[in-house]
């Protein structure tokens, strides 16, 4: 019997679940995956990438570079990476996405090449090539969740096809003044995909023959942020949208208050659709694009422990799920 | 001229500001601390934590155990360990509190004793005294942020005076039927110090002669468990309490948003207040009781330090602030 076979055997699953469990790709049960990684303690047993990891002096550390987590897709995407890592016994070492260039600077300059790491996830910053080769060395594999670079395996959804499929549905609905909140043109941002998304909404408006009536307001991609984008839209009677598009939930749910605020019904006078499905979605009846972001967390580590088994395999890119919810939020134009 | 003089002269900071910076301790800007953290890197300064460090082979790294950050509390929180951590040039390993006891006792008696760490902090765990036991051993000291337990440091709010203060806040302004938001009968379930808020809350009402009109509804410090509670406490007209105290803004959150969901007008037909002051509080006019989670972060990172120099100081409980912040959903009783 092969070793994978002893660990299945003790904690009486199949062979496959217990490769499942211990390598974090696949679904398995909470219960299930406890109780394989029990048995293959109780065996010893060392999985491919640990053995790796003893021959070579691996830390069985994982470096997780990321945005403050006060946002529901970092939060989420955190939890999804924390599970796989569980799972597999590694440590997760966790350093902040600087948010100036000058710190940023010395997190990839002199901090992140320093550290022992057994691989990085980077998420929601768009490495530079310069930045991809000071961290990303032979026995270090890096993966970026989200915005992506050439040359660095990465998770992401299609960000273009997520907002040109929102904008799509309020076009079906009859919808021809359709503004987009969210995108900033401070250029020193970060971007998580809010380019592409715009990109993605002007093209559905094209397609449309709608290009002339664009409209988008600058929004950070927060709740206050969303609300005050749709106070500035909704405030002139003469040229108020009829729908909105916007760049998450969070932006999404700020415009449904605002227009409560400001006695506009939704969605019978304004139709708006978020991206995400975000927790407090339902709550708000939003119609939106949904994605999983700690299936994308998951997805990560199983990128990096691939790159860790076989450091020369091409660059991979996982596109994640994203499909169209329609809840209350959006009806047909009157 | 000492060490911390020749940084703070090439920072050109005062002593006091360098001393700031490299501890953690007391506030400096961002740029400050970056500008002393890097004159101190220039000159090779090591602080003290980081001497003792090099004599013993310490880790440079700190375990952090907490709770999904999906919440504002634990999300601002990680924040402030982050930035005090980083500042010193410290690593944060982070473990997620484990929700099932097998998990929890795998994480306590095998994973965390075996990883080398200068010292953990356990967030929104009530750590039992033999967990303490496990971990906090000669040269790791344990702080605890919210819950804790006699012989652990801990940073918290005085959970029992904000519910009261928030009460009190209510029968000043003439409510009597007041009822609670938050709290589980689930033991298992993670406690937050919702019991001592439940308390706060009760002792109110007592010293009020109110004792008798008490009426806790069960639910999660969540939007969504705040919405369903509140829609069963106002559902019906003849026992309709004319204000909520809840266990946390989000759930008091989603009481504001049940109110206006049941043509419920607040604050003239219902008063609610809740505990944190979160990012979203000013956007429903919340009033509330304002903690801030990030600086009890820096607050534990500053215990955490003080304890790797002088293992042997007594177990410290620092009383983190807290404060009325009056906003539009309260108003006197009609």
């Amino acid at each position: 019997m092969s070793k994978i076979a002893d660990v299945a055997a003790r904690a009486g699953v199949s062979k496959a679940t217990a490769s499942r469990a211990l390598t974090g790709r696949g679904y398995v049960s909470e219960k299930t995956r406890v109780r394989v990684a029990e048995a293959a303690r109780e065996l010893s047993y060392v999985a491919h990438s640990s053995a790796t990891s003893l021959a070579t002096g691996r830390t069985q550390t994982v470096g997780v570079v990321m945005p403050p987590v006060d946002r529901w897709f970092f939060a989420e995407l955190l939890s999804g990476i924390q599970e796989s890592l569980f799972a597999l016994d590694y440590d997760l070492s966790l350093y902040g996405v600087p948010e100036r260039s000058q710190t940023r600077e010395r997190l990839f300059e002199s901090i992140l090449p320093r550290r022992r790491f057994d691989g990085i996830i980077a998420v929601g910053i768009q490495p530079s090539a310069h930045e991809i080769e000071r961290l990303q060395r032979p026995g270090r594999p890096l993966v970026s969740v989200g915005p992506y670079s050439a040359g660095s395996s990465a998770v992401s959804i299609d960000d273009v096809a997520a907002a040109r499929i929102a904008t799509e549905h309020l076009i079906d609905l009859g919808h021809t003044a359709i503004a987009f909140v969210g995108g900033t043109t401070d250029a020193g941002a970060l971007g998580y995909g809010d380019e592409r998304r715009i990109d993605g909404y002007l093209a559905a408006l094209g397609t449309a023959g709608l290009a002339g009536s664009a409209r988008i307001a600058d929004a950070a991609p927060t709740m206050s942020a969303g609300y005050e984008a749709a106070v500035g839209l909704l405030g002139d009677r003469r040229h108020r949208p009829t729908a909105i598009v916007a760049v998450c939930d969070e932006a999404a749910i700020g415009a449904v208050i605002a227009a409560r605020r400001l006695g506009i019904a939704v969605p019978t006078e304004l139709s708006v659709v978020g991206i995400d499905d975000h927790q407090h979605a339902e709550l708000f009846a939003l119609t939106t694009i949904r994605q999983s972001p700690r299936d994308q967390g998951h997805d990560a580590v199983r990128l990096l422990t691939d790159r860790m088994e076989d450091p020369d395999a091409p660059a991979e890119l996982v596109a994640a799920a994203s499909s169209l919810v329609v809840r209350g939020s959006t009806a047909v134009l009157r």
